[in-house]
């Protein structure tokens, strides 16, 4: 294939590694109508934690070195709407295609992109920062928006420590006081969580009063247990798609003057404020090295649940 | 009954008149050992909408001249747990009784207290102002907790257009700058919301992209409405305890990078501040008289649904 | 002159009209070593408070028709840093020159420019509407900023009733519940206040215990007034360039835990949401129309402090 | 002296230590009409960093069993007051006089008193525990301010690295991922700052875009100084009380969109959430320990400066 060449207000991204994610098992099995019924762009390749080199960069476009490290934020949002204007990008209308979902990815040598969510590395290795922004960059969102309701001599749970979760225990040890407890039913996962930084770990919440939840998984007994382990104005976050419920009446089930919140997705900035927590040294971003020839087989352990971090392409 | 004496912190009110709520009715029916296993004094004197003038107070107590009209809060919060020492008093443990629940109330002629939640009146007759304690203070509160998701350019609806609704509508006219829609099935609700400042009423909902939806009713229907109504990043309070649920999953059910919150009650400062906006002549509370012996007919018309305005006793 | 054509990402702009400031005045008079020393392309064509309609808009420009009405805000923010990231545009460095200073601006026929902050007009006469964008969200921006510290029962001062003044009082009125009062020596200007819903004006303020002082003059008299009026907790906006400086030692004299703040410009969100408020009628922009070959005099006139409203230019 | 008994909502404490502060130098000089005027009970026994025991406790107290460990806030507030209400009680008219000052203090056998501010020790001696509620919770006070304000991968300097500098610094190590750069001229403050967390020290200030400055010294230097060095939207807190002053012109010189704070004391939660960090082994509490004989030799050094954590005299 030749080289693409930046169109104005573009960048070209000679890609070093990209990151796998479960969503990407999801849209492998994506019929065409169903993507474009979202105004995807169908095929395209996959790949939505990607990060590389700029090899070109298109007219009007300054600040971006040819060879300067980056990352590249999954979503490809507008820069003008009014959620972009006021920081809340991941909720921009244009966010729902993205590199890697909908338009063209990481899996490639190269990615041809606009400017929104490129982010400089200033000292991390290109072939493993993909996750921090995305796996990374969501639990981070999920961690930013309970601050408020995490005081000093609080405790706060995780539910599920998989990628997302491991990363959220690292982020609420360096951003609170609380006591953080890590919730899964994988010994290893519970080990993991536990080496960086879990206060606790349990094979099932057996804790009350918490100031939060985090809900990695999002079945029926996590949304109820979750709930019903917060204190007063506690604040109960669910990420987890697994598609659950809950099953009693929300109102004096839901926490008492507490509250829910979902997202999918970050905003550039939180990607950027993971990228800086990981050059300060401040958290540690676990990666399985895959050869671009063992791209099916990363998947396989990925969706056989047999990864100890995250798979990571190289291209 | 001979005229009680105030203790030590305490202060005896005269009643002036009490708001009567739609939680009575469930009060006036719940078994001596329910109550007993909230920790409730049974039986006990209805009425926790109060207010009256200080007829005397205890040692120790400054700033209370006799004779001067005040309101009573609901509850009866301790002051110095971790709940009321941050101005969040709605989950302080002891709020879980308090004047009219599981103690004494205001219908009566004298209501014996201590000083928290004693909130002095500049020009309001204490004889109508008991609802804006509960009934406003608990409104209040919902329209105070989405604030910070209501742009000027939005628009906000209130499913439930009686009493709290009402006053939900116009705390939304007066501390924000968006479009209020009340949505409610009795016209004469309507009426009543519309005259109050609710730009558009519906009886059923028909907007969409709000910033906020304030469900005063509770049922399946209004929350699976009220949140498919939200813009991402809206607010869901969910006030209303019809006993509803979401029959589907949650995530991608909620309202994206939004929030749900639910509550009981509300803190003291909601009170004053709801007081405050009534003596600035900001707010109306629309009430109906009924004399002490006509309190049982008062009970009938608000179970049955005629009343127009918040029944008030005057003692 | 020919008309300029739009590259990749740009919109031509047909101004219908610009409104005048008072840095105007100082621009014209700026040497210019001066200008360049601030990174300004000199001599440039004045005017930040442009309106009018998309005239041709050039490649990979999408969503704005030929001919629509927009507002263009003074700034030219790059949309890509740390700040515009986060909703804080008018930190962004590049927001150092703009559409008017630094760069050619809106007392001409046409203005070529990027497309951030080019705001569709949904019902307002583009050729009234560019003071919005300047005047009116410089002072939404500090009204914004002092929101959290208001409280309803509360009383809040703008000292300086001129064009920011009187929007600051506009926009207390309907995003607080408190009383407004407006200082200011000029009778005309204070009765404008009055007449835009000031609940008192004042010559000199004569008031304690306020929740904001939001001070459009900058003076040590202002200053030093302001200050020791506030109520512990209450903030402070110094939006005034008038070099004014605070005589006592800061320790006792700044608000106790409260704060001072201070900021030049608005971002872009402050002025689509002052552009909301206009369109939905709930502030008043009152401006004095001067023909382009009058711009001289309406500048003049501004100078001379006789305009009673915002001098527009008409294009 | 008799032992004291405790009226109606009274507690009797027995003290264990107590910490000194450079207020009390100041106070011990106070002339007595001064302190009159001030509203203060004059003379009185200093010391407002107390904890010690629960001795007794008078008629309507509960929760609090003889013996028990505990912590007194210096401040003595009312609970009930607009303020208090909302956990703003460091601003409270009470407030003004306190354990300490303006009435007796804890450099006695015993200090009966109010149970606002009667704290619990979990596991902390109450020998050394009193400056945490004061030196501690103060420092804690800045802190919290300012966190909206500090992002990761940014940078806070703490000017002046005594007693309250030094809890700032390990507040900001547990509460944020920001670097910290503590500044002073003494090398034996910065070598205990550095052993705290500070991972930069430095004898002035050579930083610049800093998210936060907290400024514990107060003079002209470290104001001017502190706020050039902050990035547009940055906060300084000015907590120490040298009486410095800005000789520029404000506008322009105060950080762009940022923001200045100023306050004394504490809130009790904010003394509360300092007792849990030192619970939890998060923070170190550095005391000398002098005798009760030895007071006025501890007074003495701590003029001198000659001490190298807080004095603490037992009791």
């Amino acid at each position: 294939m030749p080289e693409p060449e930046p169109g104005p207000g573009q960048v070209l991204i000679r890609v070093a590694g990209c990151g796998l994610c479960r969503s990407d098992l999801t849209m492998r099995q994506m019929p065409k109508p169903v993507g474009e019924r979202l105004g995807w762009r169908m095929p395209f390749t996959l790949g939505h934690e990607t990060a590389g080199w700029v090899a070109a960069t298109g007219p009007g476009v300054t600040g971006l070195d040819v060879g300067a490290p980056v990352a590249l934020t999954p979503a490809d949002s507008c820069g003008t709407c009014w959620f972009c204007l006021r920081g809340l990008d991941n909720s921009c209308p244009a966010a729902l295609t993205g590199r890697g979902y909908g338009r063209d990815g990481g899996l490639a040598e190269f990615v041809l992109t606009g400017l929104r969510g490129v982010l400089p590395l200033a000292g991390l290795d290109p072939r493993h920062a993909g996750p921090l922004t995305d796996a990374g960059a969501t639990a981070y969102h999920a961690v930013r928006r309970a601050l408020p309701r995490i005081a000093p001599g609080g405790t706060v749970a995780v539910l599920g420590a998989g990628g997302l979760g491991a990363f959220a225990v690292q982020f609420l040890r360096v951003l609170t006081a609380a006591r953080v407890v890590a919730v899964d039913i994988d010994p290893a996962r519970l080990a993991y969580a536990e080496s960086v930084g879990a206060h606790e770990v349990q094979t099932s919440l057996d804790r009350k009063r918490l100031d939060a939840v985090l809900d990695f998984v999002g079945t029926d007994a996590t949304i109820a247990g979750g709930l019903a382990a917060l204190r007063p104005g506690g604040a109960f976050g669910l990420i987890g798609s697994a598609g659950g419920r809950l099953e009693r009446p929300w109102f004096g089930s839901l926490p008492r003057d507490g509250e829910v919140y979902t997202f999918q997705g970050s905003t550039i900035a939180d990607a950027q404020e993971v990228i800086a927590l990981a050059e300060a040294g401040l958290i540690r971003n676990q990666v399985d090295e895959f050869a671009f020839e063992k791209a099916a087989e990363a998947y396989e352990r990925l969706a056989a649940g047999t990864l100890t971090g995250r798979a990571v392409v190289l291209l």
